[in-house]
């Protein structure tokens, strides 16, 4: 299933994308799209709906983040071999992990507002991991099962705050739209090998990332087994895994977002996300 | 006021500490301590209301954290000159932010519980920040009308999963009862100087910390007013200002937390913590 959440900001339905790509209305059956929803039980309720018999939803709203009430968004840096190599970077011996705090988590859509002073707004596509069930202690082998399913994440990053302004990193990834969520959850038996997955993102049409989750340095199973041996994930929390080359800290010289610039990111089988930025003002 | 939650985890009512220390019932006036309670104009009805005419709660029910639905638990690292110097670290130029994870808040006096593996475990008296109104791009003189209150907090920290663990410090800080929240959230009108207040910890008995939120490096004005230019505080959210000396980490040689240890710690005029250490099993 592709699971969403439509409407303006703060009023979102829960809805979901049939196989003709139509947007249906799920008010009926749950509240929210979030930690309650997203057990086995909870999607496979979802999953014996006719999605015929539910609402087709006109016009083109709003996409809202494709999970509500977020506990925790958990971030892990330099997951992609040649992303570490072009920030100069070594391999980590284990998932190096950081927040983005919740307040930061935006639609696909919505506009990317560089805060006052940003000089250095980057970009970086990610695989997001959206918890289905509270995990502990999990093995490797064991994790998939903890897991509801994936979406696209742009884990968009201000440099300067992320590292010069004393730390530590959640400095310049938690500054209010920093964190476009969706447009789908697209439930794990969908995706039928999550480290096979093509993404890409482009910054006023031009081709800046390419990757494949092959090249993880740490896979979803690795990474959610770790996390879990710290503290406890719960339903709805989400995982950003890492984003490959192609950012602009990267570039000789570095290339920086400015007001008016469009970014384009998607993921294989996970859909698309657009982006305006623009100043605070 | 002193404000309150009390009863069973997931379980807990609103109250308040009367003049006489007696707890009484807040259910008939709010839903909870948290967000939506904290603004002036909320924390004025409550201060309208006669304490005497409230119904007093017979026994000695548990605490739990002092706010609920915590948005985001920002903290600030070696933030005290003297906790900088015991640990080796220069003064910062900028305050040191890192997260805890919400999932690690915990009831003042509930059990510290030590993951599996864990083998340095550290104690950490910190004054809490709770923020009552959305807060951006605010001043350092105006930060203050953005607080809601103060409560002690036991910022736990597990010292090889904080610093060598690939990094960063969050993995350190997010473990489940890392997070000792209360018992009190002393609304700012009760603190007549908030840079003025004695702090300490014990651990079974015996002094380990001692200090004064004088030490600070950066006040508690600067530290809100430092965050809300990267993002917005939130009602709920909160923000612990780091620890003096007397960590476990800066013993020579260094002293961590076993099973059975009890934990003791106090800020003046914000009420005491008492917490049992225990492994996960």
């Amino acid at each position: 299933m592709k699971l969403v959440r439509y409407g303006n900001p703060g009023e979102e339905k829960p809805g979901l994308i049939d196989e003709g790509g139509t947007l249906r209305d799920l008010s009926a059956h749950v509240d929210d799209i979030g930690g309650t929803t997203l057990s086995d039980e909870g999607l496979d309720r979802l999953r014996a709906l006719d999605p015929s018999s539910l609402p087709a939803v006109s016009g083109t709203p709003r996409f809202g983040p494709c999970v509500a009430g977020i506990g925790k968004y958990l971030c892990i840096g330099l997951n992609y071999t040649d992303h570490a190599a072009e920030t100069g970077n070594p391999i980590p011996e284990h998932p190096i992990l950081f927040m983005k705090a919740t307040s930061a988590v935006v639609g696909p859509d919505d506009d990317i507002v560089m805060p006052r002073g940003s000089t250095h707004t980057d970009w970086e596509v990610e695989l997001g991991v959206v918890i289905g069930k509270t995990a502990k202690y999990v093995s490797v082998e064991d994790a998939m099962e903890y897991v509801a399913g994936f979406c696209v994440i742009n884990d968009v990053s201000e440099r300067h705050f992320q590292m010069h302004l004393s730390g530590q990193w959640t400095k310049g990834k938690s500054c209010d739209t920093f964190g476009p969520t969706g447009p789908w959850l697209v439930t794990r038996d969908e995706v039928a090998d999550v480290q096979e997955l093509d993404m890409w993102l482009d910054v006023n049409g031009k081709r800046m990332q390419t990757g494949n989750t092959r090249t993880m340095i740490f896979g979803v199973a690795e990474i959610v087994s770790h996390l879990s041996q710290l503290g406890s994930l719960h339903p709805g929390d989400v995982i950003s895994t890492g984003t490959p080359p192609g950012v602009g800290l990267g570039m000789k010289p570095p290339v920086y977002l400015k007001a008016g610039d469009e970014v384009e990111l998607s993921i294989q089988g996970l859909g698309t996300q657009k982006q305006r930025v623009r100043e605070d003002v």
